[in-house]
Parts: C-alpha cells; structure tokens; sequence
C-alpha cells in the first residue's frame, strides 16, 4: 500500500491532544476522518509526537497508507480542504517507502516553549504562550539549561504516567533565548519523556525568578526525583517545531 | 477630571471595528464597559485609529477621562479582570494632562500587514495573516513601495468612503522585508485615508505577482483615481503596531 508522510501544523486549543479519545475530539480523529472523506478509506495515522492537550505544532509528521496511488499535492488540497472547520493544515505530503515510520523512523524531535513576560496578559497570543506577569532572567535560565545537555535520567523531569520503559534520554539542544518580553526555550532530542519539555521549562522559570540557581537545577536532575521536578510549565507555550528523519 | 492614557493590544476578528455600532460588539465598547465596571462611570473613549473590523493592534493608543483621581496600575488590572471576556488588553495606562488627546496629539501611526505565502492555510495563524497560496517577489514589492514615498494625493488608495477633508497625506515608511513564506509591510505617516494601508498592499500584491511593475504601482498612484487601486488586501493581516506622541 502507498504511504504517505504528511507534516502537520495546529493550535491544540481545541483539542484533547494528538491521540485520539472515546469521547473528545483529536488532531488525530480530524485529521483521520478527512482522509475519509476524499479517499473513503479508513485510515490509522501514526504521529512522532503524542502532543498533549493544548499542546500546538509547527512541523508534526505522521504518516497514513492508502489503498490507491494518490498525486501527494491532491492529497494535501484534499484534507485541507476537509480539515477547514479546525486549525489543522497539512502544510505538505510527501509518497515515502512502507520503511518510513513517522514515530520509529524519526531521529531528532525539536520543541520550542515560548513564554511572554509582562504584567498585561496576551490579546492576540491567548493560548499560544505562557503568561508569566514578571520579568524572568533570560542568562540564568540559558545557563541552567547548559546544565543538563547530554545523556542523563530524566526521571525528575517526568510524568508519573510516562510509558518509555528508560527514563534515560539524550538532550542534545536545550537553550533560552529572547528579550524583555518574549521568551523562547529550544529544546532537541531524538526522543523525550512524556512532559520532559515541559517540566523542564517549569523549573526552568524557578531559575529565572532566582528561586533556584543553575545549581539548583542541575541537582534536582541529579536527584532522579519526580517530587524535585519543581512545577510543570502550562500546555499552551508548547510547540512541536519538527521532525528529523534519516 | 484626571486623563488617563491607554495603550491596547487586541485581536479583531470578533469587532466591528474599533467604533461603536448600535447592532455589534466593538472594541470600544468592551473598553468602556469595562471602565464602567470598575470606577461606576459612563465614559466615551478616543482612539487614535479607528481600525476597521477584523484589523488587529499591538499598540492602539485611546484616552479616558475619570472622575476621581486612580492609579493608573489599578486601572490597567481592573481593565483587563472585565476585559477578560474579550481578546483585547491594556498593555499600559499612565496619567496625562488633558491636553493630550490620543487622536488628535498623535505625530505618527505604525502600521504592519503581515501575509503568508505558502500553499497551506495557517492554522496557528488563523484570521491574523493575509493567505496568498503562492510566493511573492518581495524585492519588487519593496522597489515599488519606495516609489510613493513622500507627500501625495492618495485618492488612488482611499476608500470612496473616507471623510478625510483632503486626500493628501505624507508617507514616511512604507517597507517590504521578509522570506519566502512570512512578508511583512511596514507603514508609516502622521495620519492614514480610510483603507489606504490595506489599498496599498493590495496594490503590491500585483507587484509581487509580476502583474504590475514598480512603475505601474507608482502611475497607479499619480492616477489619483480609485478604479486604479487594483484591490484590497483583507483586514485580517493588518495591525496598527504604534502611535508617537510628542
């Protein structure tokens, strides 16, 4: 059967994450049943990454087989004409090998958490950032985050529900940058724990109010404690930036 | 009575514009009822732009005037508690003397149209970029952009609408930048005709398409004659970014 990679920019707002649910609606759901409409095949999607509710994407890949060979430009036209009542755009689609797995095939997964720092909430960002009314030092929390690069137990930085059978992982970028007001936190791996960006990013914010030096926060990592995790940053900020593949 | 200086940042898409209507929420109206809420009083606020429905600010500029002297801090929080309903913000609020009239005061209004060339819709972007499914040539666009800088009659790029006494107006900054997907136009005078910012980038469009040369756009201009607009570009990517004060 014809498979075909498709990479996925949507607001989460709406949703209750990338997986679907018995009684919410998901990107997954939208997207699989506007593959239905144009080809009326029932399609399983796989994603890279299980977006959590709210959670937002720039470059999520996932992949479909359908039964027919389908021009990859239709393809696109087709579901984003289907997809028009949600914030789900197939922004493109690509034929690939029955080797390619969205998930399995994936290398490297990149994130960005991006923060607004003012007193006044946002008006035209409203779900789409984490609004934190007081300034944060951008240079404490960069240098914490150098902290922590390379190959540890992220176990502190963990959901307590998380699946991965290792809480072992490889951080290989983990970097804040930004101004006065706008602050956005990159982080990149081939693969994270479930909430790993967003625990992280959490206790990140204690560094940047001088709560917790960069000290602290490498040793809360070393702690391999779920309870020193310090606060896990809001859904909205988070954002799924792309996918690498071999 | 104290005057109090309000600097607003809001997302159109569910106004009427900035001025009231008798049938439809405006933002002008939110603000006032919020106003009402925390201070008991019925005021009537100026605005510098009266931005049309759908055009968003990142900095509209509107005066109040109170009773009874408030912190200005105060008025910022109470504002955005009643505010919260509705995508608009009070990013700043300082005490001014009553000659300050935010209208009338104002030495310049910033402007910044954003368009988004690629095939897919936006999904994180919705209602708050122009979507053009194909490139444009921003270094035309830019070329053609300087050839009505300056002092001239814009009769080309008004609304047949505009109550503006005279069509003459001084463009001072009106700059393409941008890449291959994300263009953003900038715009600068001391005051704007009724559509001119969104005529104008219509107008570059056309340019940008190679349907019309910088020196078309600029004969466009010397016209002085609405049929020559060559059409507008939607309120959607519009957003007043500023207003200078002396």
């Amino acid at each position: 059967m014809p498979r075909y990679k498709l990479t996925i920019e949507y607001d989460g707002t709406p949703f209750c994450g990338w997986q679907r649910q018995a009684d919410r609606m998901s990107v997954q759901q939208a997207l699989e049943e506007a593959v239905e409409r144009f080809s009326g095949e029932v399609v399983t999607s796989q994603a890279a990454g299980r977006t959590d509710a709210g959670v937002h994407a720039l470059g999520q890949v996932a992949h479909i087989d359908l039964s027919k060979d389908w021009d990859p430009f239709r393809i696109r036209e087709a579901m984003n004409y289907h997809l028009r009542a949600f914030p789900v755009v197939i922004v493109e689609c690509e034929a690939v090998g029955t080797e390619f797995e969205a998930r399995f095939s994936a290398i490297a997964r990149h994130y960005e958490y991006r923060i607004l720092t003012r007193r006044a909430p946002p008006a035209l960002e409203r779900n789409q950032v984490w609004h934190v009314p007081k300034p944060l030092d951008v240079d404490a929390m960069h240098a914490a985050a150098q902290r922590i690069l390379g190959r540890h137990d992220f176990t502190t930085f963990r959901s307590s529900e998380c699946q991965a059978k290792s809480p072992i992982r490889t951080l290989d970028v983990f970097e804040v940058t930004g101004d006065n007001e706008v602050i956005a936190v990159t982080a990149s791996a081939r693969s994270f724990l479930h909430h790993q960006v967003r625990s992280m990013v959490g206790a990140l914010k204690l560094v940047g109010e001088g709560k917790w030096s960069p000290d602290d926060f490498r040793a809360a990592l070393d702690a391999a404690d779920r309870s020193r995790c310090g606060g896990m940053a809001p859904s909205s900020g988070l954002y799924l930036t792309g996918v690498d593949y071999p």
